[in-house]
């Protein structure tokens, strides 16, 4: 099978998995319900759920709990985006191709509807039944969730991004960076963090996958500042170089095209170089999840 | 010492436990610290905080983690506040005489504050030190936090709060119950079951508490509505009959003022007459909690 068709199969069960966990109706309460679900099935790649299964695969993983949490990173991810799109912050009313959610449920039901789907990724964790032995990794793959959510990580960065906007040229490269750092590669440090957890893998692997999360993260995001300059709007779907009409600082307006791409290739190549030296302890050299995190850095849009 | 010199004397205790969990600065994510902070410290009652402590104190508990859910209990009270002050909710400008969040930090920042408070609501409990054997107990009061906070909690009463809104005279009295048990009942509920959880109570415990902070906190709702009848503007500081004038549904225009008033003291003696049994058992006959559980239903404001 290709690479492709295993992506396909996997976003497949994480899907069915998604599906499993999604809040039910109900008489009074049920318009928060529908925009929360509106949200979570509006597309996107599901690549924090496929990272942690995958980073839990390769640890072996048996835990039962590795389902909720790849429900609730992902609602996690979900409700930033909810939040994010709203006409106080950046005022999307399309992503995907699809209405967003204020634009479908209004801007008050937005906001509860993030609200709710943050809560609720916390709720399905603690809702399943959790063995005795595995309170101690549960507890904290939730306070790794928490935290890599939170002002110290997604939240944080999301913050520094309007005083980036707000201050307009003046934001530098550290500010850049901490931007990436906490907005993007945060989620993507706590999908494979938790995975590894669950797993029941060391403090030294788990210490790694953050490593290694952190720098295919950070690529990631230089990447789409690249992307965002060279690829055609045929292939973006939207006008290439928004960025540079937008004023906005990135890396690429900062450092230069050809040391973005630089960044992106030395990052990419560390963190796939570690994952490696892991895969050959785990004896499994070719695991899905080093085609996946080359994935994110090698393409087109 | 009379009712209000301890009530003082506590709350001063409640608040001086919260400043220990105040989120630090930090260079680039300061502004959302800021605004969490100006929310946390705008004033209010701590009213939940206290009644998770009373019970707690009732049940003769000695576990370290109340501290941590007082704070957290008080961050999620205070981020429903500061998502409800939203223009596109209840768009109010000042609360308790001051300026409401998104009136000093704007309405992105607000928007990010309240999400980042539930989010470090959870945050501060799994960062403290949990002993082993405090495992099971902890994960049991998160659950009961997570779901009273959220859409089968307070979030869904806020959704059926705003539905109310939306068809007018049609909101029924089992759709306004649904508010009240859900907005305001629900974190109360929390409050108390997590005092009792935290102290170790028996599941008949934490179900009593549940159901007397249910009783507790629809008569306070209720009690509301009375109150914005009966009030001179003097004592309650706002106009009377503001519900009437904004055509909104209460227990009042429901039920009538009569009735209504019947239902506070059928309500809150039935709690009070529990909890009295409760105290008998842990031979406590004139708890601090009862005081406090009285003085949420006989006020003027």
């Amino acid at each position: 099978m290709n690479f492709k068709t295993k992506l396909d199969h996997k976003v497949k069960m994480i899907e069915e998995n998604l599906n499993k966990f999604l809040p039910a109706e109900n008489n009074y309460s049920n318009m928060v319900r529908e925009a929360m679900n509106y949200s979570l099935l509006a597309g996107g790649k599901r690549i924090r759920p496929l990272l942690m299964y995958e980073t839990f695969q390769l640890f072996q993983g048996t835990s039962n709990l590795i389902y909720p949490f790849m429900a609730a990173i992902e609602m996690i991810h979900t409700y930033s985006l909810v939040h994010d799109d709203l006409p106080s912050m950046d005022n999307d009313l399309y992503r995907r191709g699809k209405k967003t959610t204020h634009a479908v449920y209004g801007e008050g039901m937005a906001v509860l509807a993030g609200d709710g789907l943050l809560n609720y990724a916390f709720e399905i964790v603690l809702n399943a039944e959790i063995p005795f032995h595995e309170m101690q990794s549960c507890l904290c793959a939730l306070k790794v969730l928490a935290g890599k959510a939170g002002i110290d990580g997604m939240i944080g960065g999301q913050t520094a991004d309007i005083l980036a906007e707000n201050i307009g040229d003046s934001a530098d490269l550290e500010h850049l960076l901490f931007i990436h750092k906490n907005k993007t590669a945060a989620l993507i440090e706590a999908s494979m963090m938790i995975g590894a957890i669950l797993a029941g893998a060391s403090k030294d692997e788990i210490n790694n996958m953050e490593q290694i999360a952190n720098k295919i993260g950070i690529a990631f995001q230089i990447q789409d500042d690249v992307l965002d300059v060279i690829s055609s709007l045929e292939v973006l779907g939207k006008e290439t170089g928004s960025d540079q009409k937008n004023n906005k600082v990135t890396y690429v307006t900062l450092t230069g095209l050809e040391h973005s791409k630089e960044q992106v290739k030395k990052l990419s190549d560390e963190g796939i170089e570690r994952l490696h030296e892991i895969e050959q302890r785990m004896g499994n050299e070719n695991s899905f999840l080093r085609e996946l995190l080359c994935s994110m850095i090698v393409r087109e849009k």
